[in-house]
């Protein structure tokens, strides 16, 4: 078993026997419903390896958790706001009880999240608190861009790219800073693991994109062409509008605007006018980008040397998943 | 001026110089809306107040922001969940804007509320977030009794005094506790600034319940009977249903049901009801054991004896309003 997966069951474990109140039911039930969904874990996970690389992970414990139930705190007020019905194959909170139990529990969970933070060093806690809070605001700001960018088709390659990182990629890189200052690493590894998490969550982000339209339908887990199909703003949409010349974009635009289509020709014709502006090529591109800049990052970091081989094979095989 | 009455202007003056980010305005707009609308600063000055007992107050000016802006945070979306349309007689964010802005501008504001919390000197910053997580959690719990409550006509006095403390009281005790903390008091002063905090809290919801129906509508703000008017669970109402001979009871409980009448009709009945059951005077004793025990251990409390009583003075002016 790896490192990461390791780290994986320890937080799995943690995590149950996480102290929790029962009463109020109607707050502390969809708590535990949204933590025992199977979840990869991948925040603390990332985080406790990035402690392990330069000694021992016991502090990072907690914190780790606390990274992992804010991510889940978000996933449900996003929900709330994207009126998702479905989340890891099982019913939303706020669909399963209601929108007002969605908010308080959610609004419960972050305190929960910033209380295992508090439980870093003293040492270094108002540090870890910084990297924290920052990162956190940010996530806010990108599911605030990501609600904004749904109402227009008017968003810049460069609008999108930010959005990301702010809605997902930053949490990735927080998770290994903070677990980099709380194994003792330097500065500037911790600032480097920042990096490469960060870009690791970029291309991921990209992977996801592209692999709805051009993925393998058997090996990815999805329907290929869902985004298509519900108009999402994707890295290859709105690339796509902004490359597009003025005819081949209006029959895009008019795509976007149709009620009534057989999904299987929408989806033809739109992954047509993506092939002709040439926005696989692109994606690819700019996926392999943050790739290869994270893996750089990633090299130029200190510590156990098997640890961060570890890292750098799952970032590869992060990367792999159902091409 | 009192020193009270100054520290709530350093509050305001802080609050307004908050650095606080302008993009994406979806996020940050409701936030400065929020923050501008005229408030008491109550918490926080009673932060700053204790914190003045012990000797310097400098110390606790941004956590003292930090309680101001996580109790606009639960107003926000408490306001949400009780489907609020008016907040300090200006439309709520969620009526203003929309859910979702309500729901994120929120969220953001209770990371603020912690950023602020973390500027605590790293000496007392553990304590101070755990009282200020502790709390926090408690509100939410307060927030979810109240609304099983109103789902229920079956609710004990002990278990409204506690939704209350929860919801309400706990908040005025961490703040003083927070400010004791933070301006170098004993543990002893800062467990007693807590108790007094929380029993004033206490006193002045009861005191609230009670003006409803027993105040002066000339000198009270809101109109008399209105938390009669909308079945409102009050101290009053849910003492009424407990201590009530089944005939009264089962009067009360019809007036609840009833859909058409006239407004004097149903406030006349009911106060009638209660009177029949002494709720008035049950009431006003409950208020005063709580109010003198606060001042019982105000008057323990070491450190500035001016700034002391001017908090008992402040104690009996938030319990002379509107008599």
């Amino acid at each position: 078993m790896s490192k990461i997966e390791e780290f994986r069951q320890i937080i799995e474990d943690q995590i149950r026997m996480l102290e929790r109140p029962t009463r109020p039911e109607g707050l502390y039930d969809p708590v535990k419903y949204v933590l025992s969904l199977g979840a990869k874990r991948l925040r603390p996970a990332l985080c406790l390896t990035s402690a392990a690389l330069f000694g021992d992970f016991s502090a990072a414990v907690f914190p780790a958790i606390g990274l992992e139930v804010f991510h889940n705190f978000t996933l449900l007020h996003d929900d709330i706001m994207d009126q998702s019905l479905v989340r890891r194959n099982q019913p939303t909170v706020h669909e399963k009880w209601d929108s007002n139990t969605a908010i308080l529990s959610g609004d419960v969970m972050l305190i929960k999240a910033y209380e295992l933070m508090a439980k870093s060093p003293v040492g270094v806690l108002p540090q870890v608190l910084e990297v924290f809070s920052k990162t956190a605001t940010e996530v806010c700001e990108g599911q605030q861009f990501d609600m904004d960018f749904e109402k227009t088709t008017d968003v810049t390659e460069d609008g999108y790219l930010d959005m990301i990182r702010l809605k997902t990629a930053v949490l990735l890189g927080a998770s290994m800073k903070i677990g980099g200052i709380l194994g003792g690493g330097s500065l500037r590894d911790c600032s480097l693991l920042y990096k490469f998490g960060q870009d690791i969550g970029m291309a991921f982000q990209l992977q996801d994109d592209w692999l709805d339209v051009y993925g393998d339908q058997e090996s990815f887990g999805k329907r290929i062409g869902n985004d298509i199909l519900t108009n999402k703003k994707t890295f290859l949409l709105i690339t796509a509008l902004n490359r597009l010349e003025s005819e081949p974009k209006k029959e895009l635009l008019d795509w976007l605007e149709r009620k009534e289509y057989l999904a299987e020709d929408k989806i033809a014709a739109v992954t047509r006018l993506f092939n002709e502006a040439g926005i696989s090529e692109i994606t690819q591109k700019k996926r392999d980008d943050f790739f290869f800049r994270a893996i750089e990052n990633l090299e130029k970091v200190g510590g156990n040397k098997e640890i961060r081989i570890e890292l750098q094979t799952f970032a590869h095989e992060l990367m792999a998943r159902a091409r």
